[in-house]
């Protein structure tokens, strides 16, 4: 990695990937609730049970800091507006529809919300709350790290901008961000990035010290930097060294985080906006939230686009009812119908096949959001340790499930969320 | 200073005290609005423009930082409760208000607070709100930092433990904290604490490196800590590394920050909750505050009790108006009416004399409360840049100013705020 001295300096980090690599590779632990476990607990806190930059994305302490971001980090507040977009209750009892698990055992919808270390989830049907539940001391008030859903709200955002003519989707980035012209960005056009077709090496393995997205993370000071550690200190400057390139950009998918910063970079430039800013005017201010959201910041500001998002269950689930509304909501129309369609529609599946990943066949990826093509033509948001946002138009179902797995890659659930979010809709659907 | 080595390492540190010397000592800057200084503005903001934890109580940069301590520093929520608490509506013009300043030179409410780098104001008299502006960039919902205003909110609370019998005001805090019992603070009382009489050696001068409040800021990270840095890197370390003392406890009045965190911390330990908890279930969460509060936080998440709790003008007023309304709100007893009149009573004024504070003559200091003494019983809330909390019984009025003044120290303005506060009473009770 540039610029990091070799040799003892890396000792947190290296804790850090390995802890996450034994969790990936080995056991499950078994589900802990942050209270009963003594994270955090005392004046001042046993040290065994202290939760800090260097083991936040550890298990258990993820289980209490994944509802606690704001007590590690500094964050720019996105304001919430007046009323809140109430949704009518008729509870079903779900719990118990049974479903076959992606090995073809059975298994019920109860069953699977612990398999999967729930901390909250939120079914909405027919626009009404039909299932909320909360655990892990998670409340309604509760913000929680979305991570990686944090990239389709840029996406939505961008994609408003691109419809009203602030954004042209065919130009270089470079035309909004100058600094990116002597990158290996600086050609990919807005559609590139919008769609994650970017030829610039940025590597993804969170396991591997030497990764991009361990750069990144350092420069976001996401974790600690290591004593004599020399590499960037802001978001702008990791991106600004980004200059070597693996393939041509539009071609092949390829999931690279550090994609949707760059993008919320070009739409900060063409707005003269914070990011918070245009997420709080156009969504949260308007949409009904019920409570503030709020973006983790590094060192000099700047919001965390790819993954630094918090907000609460309900609010979530309000964002996933504005899309099954194609942007509407109380009679307002707050995202161009026309950009709701073009998510739903989904991109380019042959490119999307080429990044193999396996866990998700015959998917798309569009405006950043995940697209199953499904039958009943459902999309997605996800953010690791379990963060998703299912919207399935046919059902008119949306699901918002907020969590704290010990295993960092959806993937490791892909398949089991699929069979349990389908085996509700047609529970619904009867 | 314990723990630091010399040289080139105090580098920062020096920069940031010479810098807050220079303003105590020369001519005071011209008020600037954060947003046409141009403060943190662009992506990434110009070098110049940069606000940061190394410069941010410099001026102009606490234009900016003081209300927008979040995305400086990790914080706790105090969140609010329900129905906000509205007051009714009675504006008056109070800016032409005519008065003497200190020197005896004429001037108006208007020009004063222009003169106090004002950053908003709200008037309460009779329970309506007669006056509220706001300056620089603040709105009705932006939080604002009120550094020892938070000391206030800790000894009201404190005193209704005491009350409640949770805390014994004659007991050492060595009862609740042994930790602290090989410290010189261990064998102080509850009592002692409260009013600020603890024989504690802790220096408060802010401009002097080796003063206790620098080691304070640095074991907070209220500023970086310079390289080579070995100090404590908590408050309850620091704390704990208070061995000397300077007189009996008990005896004079000495404003020592330190000891609001002390008292912080018997709290919590004697309740088990947060010091954000216990303000959210006393106060926040009942009194009908607008918006939730919040605290600085400490490395290990330890609130910043002396000077870290931010909030909004409003709340900061529904605050005082709890106050002159003897703890009670819509027919409910927040804090025992004994507590407030304890406080509206004040301390021992000759104790106070003894600290020798010439801009507040007749004074005393009770439950972290500053008491007046003038003829109408006025008592106050008071932080550094600033934040007044001034609660006038006689008057039935209460003012919440915040501000962003050059000078850290309220000295510098006291005499002007008690002519203004006095004429604003004056005017208001014809």
């Amino acid at each position: 990695m540039r610029g990091m001295r070799a040799g003892w300096s890396w000792f947190f980090l290296l804790v850090w990937v390995s802890v996450s690599g034994a969790q990936e590779r080995g056991q499950l632990p078994q589900p802990v609730d942050w209270l009963e476990a003594g994270l955090m607990k005392g004046f001042p806190p046993a040290k065994e049970s202290l939760v800090t930059k260097a083991n936040w994305l550890n298990y258990p302490q993820l289980t209490w800091s994944l509802q606690h971001a704001r007590e590690l980090f500094p964050t720019r507040n996105v304001p919430r507006g007046g009323k809140p977009w109430e949704f009518p209750v008729a509870l079903c009892s779900l719990e118990s529809i049974p479903f076959k698990d992606e090995h073809g055992k059975d298994t019920t919808f109860g069953r699977f919300l612990k398999d999967t270390y729930t901390d909250s989830v939120l079914v909405l049907h027919e626009g009404r709350v039909v299932y909320e539940r909360y655990f892990n001391q998670m409340t309604p008030r509760t913000p929680h790290m979305l991570f990686s859903v944090s990239k389709s709200i840029v996406g939505l955002l961008a994609a408003t901008l691109v419809r009203e003519g602030v954004l042209d989707e065919r130009a270089p980035v470079s035309k909004y961000v100058p600094e990116l012209e002597s990158t290996a960005l600086g050609d990919a056009t807005i559609r590139d990035l919008l769609d994650m077709r970017v030829g610039v090496k940025f590597s993804e393995v969170y396991t591997d010290p030497r990764s991009d997205i361990v750069a990144y993370v350092l420069a976001a000071e996401w974790v600690p930097t290591p004593p004599g550690y020399t590499g960037p200190k802001d978001l702008y400057s990791m991106i600004k060294g980004l200059t070597q390139r693996e393939r041509p950009h539009g071609e092949a998918f390829g999931y690279k985080s550090v994609v949707s910063d760059v993008l919320a970079w070009a739409m900060k430039k063409a707005t003269g906006k914070s990011l918070a800013q245009m997420v709080s005017e156009r969504l949260w201010s308007r949409m009904g939230a019920e409570e503030d959201g709020f973006y983790l910041l590094d060192p000099i500001g700047t919001e965390v686009a790819m993954g630094g998002f918090n907000a609460t269950l309900r609010d979530l689930g309000r964002l996933g009812q504005l899309m099954l509304n194609k942007g509407e909501v109380g009679g307002r129309q707050l995202i161009p119908r026309e950009v709701v369609e073009e998510i739903m529609a989904g991109g380019d599946r042959e490119a999307f096949a080429r990044a193999g990943m396996t866990t998700r066949p015959g998917w798309s990826y569009k405006d950043q959001w995940w697209v199953t093509h499904n039958e009943n033509g459902a999309f997605m948001a996800m953010g690791v340790y379990g963060q998703r946002l299912y919207v399935d138009p046919k059902a008119r179902m949306v699901i918002a499930k907020l969590g704290s797995h010990p295993v960092a890659s959806n993937a490791f659930t892909d398949l089991v969320h699929m069979k349990a979010f389908q085996a509700l809709a047609k529970e619904l659907s009867h």
